[in-house]
């Protein structure tokens, strides 16, 4: 998505070769607006595909999740990292290493709010080793909930785990970064 | 808000007699048409105020903050609860008491992402003790930014945060409680 790549481009800073700071735009201060036209560009992606819940990951995870799930006109669910004195017992669970926080997290639903019934697309942020979109798809595989599909913001291409993931679903990535250092980041061409 | 009082009646649930459980359409599930209402209102109740930014708190803020934005035109900044690897080192930071999860935590944000020149609206999903409030606020004291009023979606209203907190600021709550327990919730009436 060209939009997206010319934000990265201006706003995104690459620190220590690997980590591709994002934070004034998609995962610390949010700009609405911009994420609503990704969020429509999933629907436009995802159009003809029956979804019934958007699944994601907190924290970064919920605002894009949320933008995009008005275009669909469904509930957003987002799994937790830490159990609350509210989320009750009755829960669905995995493990996700945290690629950012390097930590193992255990993430966490209510059996409440994902059903055998449901048609799930998992929204995130990036995708990278693929941990994160692992542990969403394991929580729907204990449901017996439907994988429809998952769209990210981010892809880092050159990791492994779109295409792990892509054994298992479809993956929409609205920008595919190839290679990024100090200089900059290059993307995928589209169509390749 | 009438919408929200029947909903909160019809799907709320109390816990222990203080833990009110909304998680089924407000903080792990969402229910997107609905908080964008709710966002509307926010949007109604501050109309005439000049805001250039939405401040939130992870996790349960970020969903009602993004729709809220949207209708303001505004980018959202969340506080985080944790120091992950690229936030930087150039924060300010301020300590709040969780009652939900019974432990202190401190909130961080972004110099970059508060400045001297904002004006904040503060959203967040509940209002109880005013711990979560309180410690936004310090964040734009220290920013130098000016908070322009806040907006919760439900205030346990026999609680003494409204209070303490509507000295500092103006205070819209979408729904207050006066009193609840195991057989149901009862409301501040309108304009009382």
């Amino acid at each position: 998505m060209k939009l997206l790549e010319e934000r990265i481009k201006k706003d995104g800073k690459v620190l220590n070769g690997d980590v591709l700071k994002v934070d004034s735009f998609i995962n610390h201060q949010l700009d609405v607006p911009f994420l609503c036209a990704l969020g429509k560009e999933f629907k436009r992606l995802y159009e003809g595909t029956p979804v019934t819940k958007i699944l994601t990951v907190e924290a970064s995870g919920i605002a894009i999740a949320c933008l995009t799930a008005q275009y669909f006109g469904v509930p957003v669910v987002f799994a937790k990292k830490s159990k609350s004195s509210n989320i009750g017992d009755d829960l669905y669970s995995a493990e996700v290493k945290s690629y950012t926080h390097g930590n193992v997290n255990r993430i966490l639903i209510s059996k409440d709010f994902l059903k055998v019934e449901d048609k799930i697309l998992i929204i995130d942020d990036f995708l990278a080793s693929g941990n994160a979109l692992r542990g969403l798809i394991e929580l729907c595989d204990q449901a017996g909930a439907a994988v429809q599909g998952c769209g990210v913001v981010i892809e880092k291409a050159y990791q492994n785990g779109g295409a792990l993931i892509r054994q298992r679903c479809r993956v929409e990535a609205l920008a595919r970064i190839s290679s990024m250092d100090e200089r900059g980041v290059c993307f995928v061409e589209s169509g390749s």
